[in-house]
């Protein structure tokens, strides 16, 4: 691999034409993540899944675009079991693997693990999610979803609701929107609000947002809701996860009250904060972003070898 | 997938026509499970095995059906550490893996998962096992040595004898062999007798069968003797199993004691309940199940798509 | 499979012609290695890989070599979730999974779990670790590397320091190099020494070996300094531990005023015995033992067919 790799770290550090680029591709793999065409493009590459924190959708999309690629994979999903317990580093860990696969997409619980791991790695590697910072892959095919969907994205105003704090998908996909002509409303309650670094990135770009507490407040008028669970595992409190964990349910009746219109995301799993009932609404698109995400993550691969 | 789904959920759900077209199909595979052929009739298309129990056997089993078939998998096996202990319920579990795979095997430690499963699932599931409910690949391939290793089903005396209470082995076998003209015997402790929707089943179909706690007695003029492991995992009281563990135990001399010419079959893991040296028994079938299952799980995920 | 079994159980079980066997394949299979070529001649055919004790790196290594040869795989990665826990014998199981796969890599945590296994395995089974006892494939990669890193083996002088005792790896090596010309100095605490049965069988050759404690003075002259890590996992008295496992820290100014130009070899995963300054020399082979690895487990498994 001679010319320089490739990594996927964040969505901060993706150039607006390289998001357009993955955009464009992803559009060309949906035969293949919709099982109408098997490709060969990655006949003879490995990818090595290696999930330190569990998984099972994000790890199965990836391997699944690999395969419809014509590529195969390796799995790492002992979490407990691995070299990691031995005490290595992440950099060796990276030497080892790298020389077994072409590419790695690596999920860790710590912020930034990723980005140590890359370090070591002579093969490009995706960040399939660390900690509690950033998610591209994820981010990627919620814009994808928002263009298939509404057309654009440019000119749009978007709500994310939910855990704004210890979630990764909510500022990932900020930090990529930041790239388009974009509004934000982002609605959380206030032990939960937008992180930080988010903030004063927008500011810096001018880019507008409102931030609130009210949940059917935030959704009116906007063009797309995109929710997020509240997340056990970042609570260090239980209680506070208690208290905080339905805060927000979106049922079919608000959706009709305050903005029928609106496309409505999320990265799954969801657990309270969708009913049901919402899923019979044909702008209930949570489930179309799984399908949306083969085709992203085939072009993510892709990408790693232009 | 335009055609309605194929699922395979139960042995009551299964005509004895569909029971036919599998046993006659996995004949035809039989070279490509011994490993004389490679077949591509599966290429390009993904197998899902999702393991929420835990089972090397007959995971592996359908991941080799798959992969002989010239197609692929995915594996999950990671029990506790799925989306599911994130709070997602299984309908919508199979929604976003059913945009992955091309046809799910699916075991789970509760009753009814595999049914509710399915609901979500936009391709063919398959029941690998659920609780101590169902275990419909392990009956055809039963029904598959049977046939094989005597010529026939109908006119057969076939004993079952274990765990009949808590074990998915003995009433799936047993639902599904009473679309054959069969005679039944049931041996079991009297805590571990057959379950009463057997039972009921039997006597609806005016199907003759036998109960007994008599092992020595039981097996006598039998064509088959199926035995099964009395199960640790499925009993709450463990001096109860302590008690009953080692109820029936098969050896060589009980075997040419009572009854030399009978089929010995076991769904395997074997603890105790048959000696090794019933091995050398010619007519100790319990490893050439397992070759059998390998072309009967072929010719299940083949016929999902016919 | 009509010939002779092709096991790999033990670096005492190889004859020298076929030691030499695998390394000259070895050395055919390094373009497959390193990603130039992808091979087929494992078409058709699938490698399980079960390890019962946690090892991602060997896992992968054998995957790998399997995939880039155009085979496929079978993982068991659940440790305690196995049908071994189900109490099945090592035997059973080899009965059963040899009749999925066509070679078996079977890592276990206790000594002599891997040649019982091979009593019922109706394939070839390679020995990827066991217990304290043996690691076949990591002492033929090893001498694979020392090489073609030093052109030859005959006539060398080889330190191997760390945890003689309770490593598999050590005593694998002494093994398969006594079949040449060699002079050994083993380096450990005394607590640490070189197994007996090494020792026995060295004098039973007259081979020539010394046994120090001092790090330094064992380093000199030698053209290979071979180190392990101190496992955690073999101690039983964990203060034992801690007193014994920073005994031995290799730095590069120890390196450059002892002995500059040995190479520096290391089964990975490190710890703290090898400072990260040593990864800059380029004597400093570990990286490149992981490397040839691929290739020396590519001609294992090729030559288990030959």
């Amino acid at each position: 691999m001679p010319q320089k790799l490739k990594h996927l770290l964040s969505t901060q550090s993706l150039k607006k034409s390289e998001i357009e680029e993955i955009l464009a591709l992803a559009k060309e793999m949906e035969p293949y993540a919709k099982k109408e065409k098997q490709g060969n493009q990655m006949k003879g590459k490995i990818l090595a899944a290696l999930f330190y924190e569990p998984s099972t959708r994000t790890r199965l999309s990836f391997e699944t675009a690999m395969l419809r690629l014509g590529g195969e994979t390796l799995s790492v999903t002992d979490v407990n079991t691995s070299s990691i317990t031995k005490g290595e580093s992440l950099i060796d860990t990276a030497k080892v693997i790298s020389q077994f696969a072409d590419i790695v997409a690596i999920r860790h619980s710590q912020n930034g693990a990723v980005n140590e791991f890359s370090k070591g790695s002579s093969v490009p590697t995706v960040n399939a999610g660390d900690g509690t910072s950033q998610h591209p892959s994820q981010a990627l095919l919620d814009a994808y979803t928002i263009q298939k969907e509404l057309g654009k994205i440019d000119g749009l105003t978007i709500a994310i609701s939910g855990d704004l704090k210890y979630g990764r998908t909510p500022s990932s996909l900020a930090f990529l929107l930041s790239n388009y002509n974009i509004k934000f409303r982002f609605i959380s309650p206030k032990e939960l609000k937008m992180k930080p670094e988010v903030i004063t990135h927008l500011n810096r770009l001018k880019t507008p947002y409102e931030q609130t507490q009210n949940f059917e407040k935030g959704m009116k008028d906007v063009d797309v809701l995109y929710m997020t669970r509240i997340q056990r595992e970042r609570f260090e409190n239980f209680k506070e996860y208690e208290r905080l964990k339905n805060v927000y349910v979106l049922t079919k009746k608000i959706v009709l009250k305050n903005n029928p219109k609106m496309i409505i995301m999320h990265p799954l799993p969801r657990v309270n904060e969708i009913a049901t009932d919402v899923d019979e609404l044909k702008n209930a698109v949570y489930f179309r972003q799984v399908e949306n995400g083969i085709a992203v993550r085939m072009a993510i691969i892709l990408t790693r070898f232009l």
